[in-house]
């Protein structure tokens, strides 16, 4: 059941999620015409020069009477501020979605402003890397990717098969997440490790330790450590009681260590590393 | 001032390590006679039959009193015991080093009970891998690795010139070190990830993800919990001051990090990220 994707899309925030869409719905013919936002004219610019946008709206509720299709493609913190403005712009049949790490905030907002059904789902599209900004756009970004969509209750039905089918016509798979079990899951797959990484790597960076004393291991282990701090305050700040569970288990696990290592408990020390391979196995099954 | 390699090198423990040193300096014509020294007989057959080892010695005493060189390449909670072993052999001429990832507590050991000038010099090949035993043994494991190798005021100074001349005949670059200095270092760059790598892999297992929901970055911040659990039980059990340290230090970075969450303190969550991407920067750099 392929759903026809609209032909005017609009897309606010122009870094390398926003870029490589815009792309990626070129390539391929999916848009007759990408209509860009953006704060800053410089990226604007260069989303032109690349042929990620056809054209520049002023602003998210300028784009939304204009579109069929919003994607808002901002940093996590401003996707509520922006869906307020789109909201405001008073076209009914605008479809919307997003490409936040966090879910529960942001669908949680559209749930209580969106008129019901709900026109606006939810999009978690599991792509990026260490590059940031529309000049390293690719098309071929989301290629091969999963993109976790939002499933609740009051959504329109037509809404969430155009969004599916906005993401699998990139080449990403798609799979259905209450945005109640996206975030502590989340949370626990990356936006913990992302801390724990960063703590890690302070320490180390405190030490007196030279890359003459680390491995691969180190170098693997706190590569996420090198992200953009902006982008991982916000997702943390949108995702603050999951992350702080997920904190307090870790202070949990890491107590409990030291207090086998305090009593040289050779068998649970083997225990607790066991876990940790079987843990990470199964995810990763 | 390149010392002359001895002839006969016994290696106690022919596991990735030990097997690989044999190999190496068989490969390069190093040493007329290799001698293995291993508690299984299936490890101790393999090693012959790849070629790592040319005879088997029945004990490290039994292998100390033949050779001119021996290389403690068995788990680290067990070099301290095969050290009091081949001292008792009565080879006084006997050099010796070890493989251990932890020094204090073995070179401590060692300068307590073997006569000064010493003759047992600690080494920490930074080699190794996901796979392990004598059928992965590679005759090029060592090439442009660092070892660490002991610096202490009562070591032989011919001692640790052989031992030198061992790592750098078969690719290493040699980095002198203070045991003192050695572990605290080792257990911010090495062995505090591997600890905080397995408790966040247990906790991801834990959460009911799967792989639909995990991106590199999980991957490979905890490809090192995929370790072997007894070998990392031992290290953390021979440096167990230094990384109690370091878990107290992540304590208290991971508690800073949630009162910061609880406040919304941007900033102030920018700056945690920013340190630990400037930690991670001075290490590698």
């Amino acid at each position: 059941m392929s759903q026809p994707l609209p032909n005017r899309v609009a897309i606010v925030g122009v870094g390398l999620l926003g870029a490589s869409l815009g792309l990626a719905l070129k390539a391929r013919g999916l848009a007759t015409q990408i209509i860009g936002v953006g704060r800053r004219k410089a990226s604007l610019d260069t989303a032109l020069e690349v042929g990620a946008i056809d054209s520049v709206a002023p602003s998210p509720a300028a784009a939304a009477a204009e579109a069929d299709l919003l994607v808002v493609a901002t940093p996590a913190a401003l996707v509520t501020a922006v869906l307020d403005e789109v909201r405001g712009a008073g076209n009914v049949n605008l479809i919307a979605t997003d490409v936040a790490s966090t879910k529960s905030t942001i669908c949680r907002h559209a749930a209580s402003t969106w008129t019901a059904p709900r026109r606006f789902v939810g999009s978690h599209p599991m792509a990026g890397g260490e590059k940031f900004g529309p000049e390293h756009g690719r098309p071929e970004l989301y290629e091969g990717t999963v993109c976790l969509v939002e499933e609740s209750a009051d959504l329109d039905p037509e809404a969430r098969a155009v969004v599916c089918q906005l993401w699998e016509s990139v080449g990403a798979r798609v799979v259905s997440v209450r945005p109640e079990q996206h975030d502590p899951i989340l949370a626990r797959t990356s936006h913990l490790p992302h801390v724990v990484a960063s703590a890690v790597a302070a320490i180390a960076g405190d030490s007196g330790a030279s890359r003459l004393f680390v491995g691969n291991g180190f170098r693997d282990m706190t590569r996420i450590a090198d992200s953009r701090p902006e982008v991982w305050r916000d997702i943390c700040l949108t995702n603050r009681t999951a992350l702080l569970q997920s904190l307090a288990e870790t202070d949990a696990r890491l107590h409990e260590f030291a207090a086998l290592l305090v009593a040289g408990d050779a068998a649970r020390l083997d225990a607790f590393f066991e876990r940790g391979r079987e843990g990470r196995r199964k995810v990763l099954e």
